[in-house]
């Protein structure tokens, strides 16, 4: 039986759970796992379901719920699992998400599909090539800025793109595209938001003196490094660590903070709430 | 609204959800929130939920839904949340771990209700009694042991005891005891299970020169130290970390890992599943 | 034989440990442990040191030694180890930080001694007197705050105190009492900061939808949440935690952040660095 | 001025650090880190120095302070930094920890030579020479093991190699290889040992229940899965994570844990102490 995922998100109320599984029921299907989450605050409430159904297409399996829910004015999607998402990722010059991105997906860790990898800067040509993947060059300048980015839209378009990675891409992405691609690109910054924003986070950590850095893996907004955050972890750190080694132990967490929020995003689990986020994990 | 904590454990099946949101929409209730586990190697279906309902009390919403369910032969739990469960907290001469389980109680971190305290030992009467708790002090002897449980058992009856917490209690508890109170004895040892079973875990740990030390919260069953585990959680150490430093770095786990066990345990969180458990957190 | 403690500050040159090691040696002592660090961006030389030596008092070790190094013109404390820090415990109304430190403290765990403790509110009273321990009741209004801050110093000169644990006292220090007992004030900011700096931090955490939160325990100075940093620890948290939630979290970490540092720098393992400190730890 | 690493294992006595200090002094050096241990149950000294010397090789160094030292009896061991360990590394078909040494080693991140690759099958060749580096498929039968072992003695001598690097190597290393290259062979075991020593250790945390899951590098020795522990770390996981998740999770700390260690040995950083080691990080 193939396996699909569904993800919703409406205004509270009684029934909706009902609905939904009654839906599922009425086509044979059984709900195999199931998050949800009533955000007081607000009102609102987020579901993530998995479930096997039998002799249906994703798009009859959405009708036939988003009819069962219709009363709930629900934003719904379904998804068979094995249509897995496509990411396109962006990098400039330092490679260590990328290579864990791709070594990742490689090994079938990360249920995505990265039709192409675009840069900045050749940098990285050859390790994407060698897994088999296009590489677009795609230089920026003050001047270039605003085709590049048109260029890039049209990437997303063409190869039927879900989301964007931004593994370590060191230009800011304009407001435009930020809003065209709300909720699907995907940034790693180098500290534990929100502390220490903008540029040469390590160098700030340092100097302030901290004992813990971290990395950040947020949707990217018009407001920079203040998207809706996915996911974050840390590390200790002491006196002795310089801001080069800062980089080097920064890396290790900067690789498996993205390389995570990436696989949730990919499986569904992040829903966005405001400028806040329900993962169900 | 009161609300109502349910549990469920039964063969996995399609329809179980549905009946249960059916049944909890059939009372004007809410769900508020709900976790389930399918487990694919046993079969087992596990759900925990939560959810608002009027003007009804947990008898009748208990016969309700378990009519609701009945094809399903589930067993099936359901508490008003106010209603707290009720602990039996035991201990040696060691208090940090009962120190603990008493302040996060008196602060209402902890939901559960502690009528009273047994010990072998007479050193924590004075704390004990300072919380307005009764203290039983119940000598342990070779001699005495199978007069000392019947007299536990008879407090835990009398007293309508929900649970045990051994809060570093240093007897072994008889077959008898552990069989009677299967899945309602929660226990604290001082080391990451399965390593160092046994006597004196934190200098088996210095011997072995690891560089983790852990504690383990879990069920007491007659298998010493093989109990279904409920929480673990561990801290790094170095060389130069003798057996008396591991002993006071491991109160600390000891006291965080226990209480988290117990509060997951007083809140319905942990269902047995074979010598493994759930833990919808 | 006695132990010894040892910290030094001077300009980084060569024949600092040698010298060191020599007047060590010359008094019959023997180095159970030494740290050092010598910091390249400043120039600056660190070093800790545990020593064992007969038949001396601190006086004479330290005039012995302080001559054999005095060409390299240190900052040189030494201390028995058995004279024990005096620290002055101040608290408002929450208590998790207090009971904390007194239960360490009584079970050995926290080398230091603590004459009083002194609050601008009642709540606390009754815990600290139970541990045997004078309550100073010092209220404080904007009025009454120069009177207040006078008589804390008096306080911390009659008792002869080694240093100030703000275990969560809700007023700020004056800038007056800040230089005066600058880098002997240890405060927990319930915040990993830099981020969420000021009031209410576990709030500011919710709205930003932070994946972790943590504490922060550093020396006070004049800039507010901005003097050197002791210790940091985090805690993961996902969307279902709200504000309440984040604060019963927070008190873990508090309690242990504060707990260590007070504990590092009763054992003289904090060497300030400017706006940064050195930690042996 | 070229630096040098030194380290030192003595029975401990007053003096030690003054004569190491003196004669750095006396050849114009400067110690730039320095730490040390005593161990008090066995009366041992261990410690490891950075110091700075201007226009001297690294056999004049020894001698000149093996010669200052002499009445210590230690042993001794100095090296330029420069002049970087090498590690030969064996691989079966998992290419996980190969993968990230090859990436570390070639961004710098981990001070060591890789003269070469060996392994009992060819599954990595590609992988390995794409770095530039030759790969020496050694296949092992029963019949074959003795005379496998003896080639890779002779890799050893004829490529210099300081220490192995076991990184998912599936064999079990002879007792004559153990005991010729004692202290010089890291191993990469996939659980926080001495839990779940032997085949398969994911799938026994599974039936075991665990609430954690680690990885540990150690020493390899005749005893398999006991020799002395270098690294160990873990990971948090839940009743949901199956025996192929746990395989995916133990991935990311068995290459942390695995690169750490062999930075550690790499920087001389870890000194045995009986079947313990002493690690200076």
């Amino acid at each position: 039986m193939p396996r699909f995922v569904l993800t919703l998100r409406c205004p509270d109320r009684p029934g909706i759970v009902r609905g939904l599984a009654s839906g599922v029921f009425s086509i044979d299907g059984n709900i195999v796992d199931s998050s949800q989450f009533s955000d007081v605050t607000t009102g609102g409430f987020f579901m993530r379901m998995e479930f096997d159904a039998p002799d249906v297409n994703g798009d009859e399996v959405h009708t036939h719920l988003a009819a069962e829910l219709a009363e709930f004015d629900p934003e719904l999607t379904i998804r068979p699992q094995e249509q897995r998402r496509r990411a396109l990722v962006m990098v400039s010059k330092q490679d260590h998400c990328l290579v864990d991105l791709l070594y990742r997906t490689g090994l079938g860790e990360l249920p995505v599909d990265i039709p192409l990898v675009v840069s900045n800067h050749e940098t990285t040509r050859a390790t994407v090539e060698a897994h088999g993947i296009p590489f677009v060059h795609l230089p920026v300048s003050t001047d270039t800025k605003p085709e590049a980015e048109r260029q890039l839209r049209e990437l997303v378009e063409e190869h039927d793109i879900d989301f964007i990675v931004l593994a370590r891409y060191m230009q800011i992405v304009s407001d435009e595209t930020c809003e065209a691609l709300y909720g699907r690109i995907i940034n790693i910054h180098h500290s534990f938001l929100p502390a220490f924003k903008g540029a040469k986070p390590y160098h700030q950590a340092f100097d302030r003196g901290v004992k813990v850095i971290g990395a950040t893996a947020h949707y990217v907004t018009a407001d920079l490094d203040e998207g809706p955050i996915i996911h974050q972890d840390v590390a200790h750190v002491n006196h002795a660590v310089g801001p080069d080694d800062l980089v080097v132990i920064g890396r290790d967490i900067e690789r498996l903070v993205l390389a995570r929020a990436v696989r949730l995003h990919a499986e569904d689990r992040v829903l966005l709430n405001g400028h806040r986020t329900v993962v169900f994990d």
